[in-house]
């Protein structure tokens, strides 16, 4: 299996053909944005971090059944993935209030959520990732009712093994988003990545947030709470 | 039956109680806000203009079957009700793209929808009404996922009467927005008005707006695009 030429650079990961038709690799690279790409930076070793990260969750969802994208690790910072079409839809599963959904709602970040909150973002930088309801996802043709139901279903599933699994690491689970693709035969299967670039983790005892927020609201030791993530997982990287 | 004290006054209505306990008395305002009352204005007539627009809308849909909480006429700007409790939700349906939709997702204004778009917003001043998905709605126990989907089903067989007898009369109804209350009984009964105020209006020949986007989009001849929409409907005003 040879790496080919890039078919798409994203803010934090290169995609690559592979010599084979259904396999793709990833590279996760060290750059940082956030608020739709106003704010950038590059953190040393976020790349190396976010690919073991996610390589680990990847191969626990699959362990326990939640069937993902994640083939094996080629290298400190890429990884093998199967080849699947992402569904425009960014899946946002939320346990405790915070970002985004506190200003929407009006509520105080660290409320406990009665239940868990799911909201469907329509990826599209120049729109900025705007909430969608069911309802604009149909119009728009991007995943029919029963595709949505999966993806809902999906997402709870995942947030139902992660949140017990980080749980007993000393990590609250606060929100995460999901993407999702389509397999060349049709299937739906869970894909990008799962990393604190892509969820909110609180540690349980004192609150101290370890993922992206760090760098969002500037709140230094970025590397670090990447870093101490990877080790509440059983990770060790060597940057 | 006398009129009470005042109970409540929006941005375009006051509310009195009156001598009867299930029935509340309606005063529609000149007062003309937009962009969450960022713009105001005073347009002569409006109230009375918005009060006849109501009462023919809900007359009509009471006629077909949808119950709702007008009972009459009580003067030109005046109207009796139904007591509900209104839900803090704006219910909103639309057939063509405009507006924050054409925005949100990406559409050219006008562009005809393949089938009608339901959206829930939360009203709430302080947080500029934002968008809500019904995951959302839960967590915040407005409503059940019954009243929901009964809301959901309300709005679009308003739509279903309104769309044909407004295109009678030559106008396209691009979108509209509801408000629903509980009667003491617990009944959830369509509410609030149905005006130039609540709806986009286009004259399906021209395409001229008949609408508050008039007002908002500083388009001039609001009073008299209110003027239109009432002659539309058979009504006349006395301004």
């Amino acid at each position: 299996m040879e790496k080919r030429e890039q078919l798409y650079e994203g803010k934090a990961k290169r995609i690559y053909r592979t010599s084979l038709d259904n396999q793709y690799w990833v590279e996760y690279k060290d750059d940082a944005t956030a608020f739709n790409g106003e704010k950038k930076a590059t953190i040393t070793g976020k790349g190396e971090l976010n690919n073991r990260i996610t390589a680990i969750f990847f191969t626990m969802l699959k362990q326990r059944g939640i069937d993902n994208h994640f083939i094996r690790l080629l290298s400190p910072t890429e990884q093998l993935v199967r080849q699947v079409a992402i569904i425009p839809l960014e899946v946002v599963v939320r346990n405790i209030a915070a970002g985004s959904l506190a200003k929407r709602l009006g509520m105080k970040e660290g409320t406990v959520l009665p239940q868990p909150v799911v909201e469907f973002y329509y990826k599209d930088d120049a729109l900025g990732d705007p909430l969608v309801n069911p309802s604009h996802i149909k119009v728009m043709g991007i995943a029919s009712e029963e595709d949505l139901a999966a993806l809902e279903r999906l997402g709870l599933m995942v947030n139902d093994v992660l949140q017990p699994y980080l749980r007993e690491r000393g990590i609250l689970l606060v929100d995460f988003k999901l993407e999702f693709g389509r397999t060349p035969e049709g299937e739906i299967l869970l894909a990008d990545e799962i990393s604190p670039d892509t969820c909110r983790f609180w540690d349980a005892e004192t609150g101290e947030k370890l993922d992206k927020d760090r760098f969002r609201r500037d709140l230094g030791k970025v590397e670090e709470a990447y870093q101490e993530m990877l080790k509440r997982l059983g990770g060790e990287a060597h940057v």
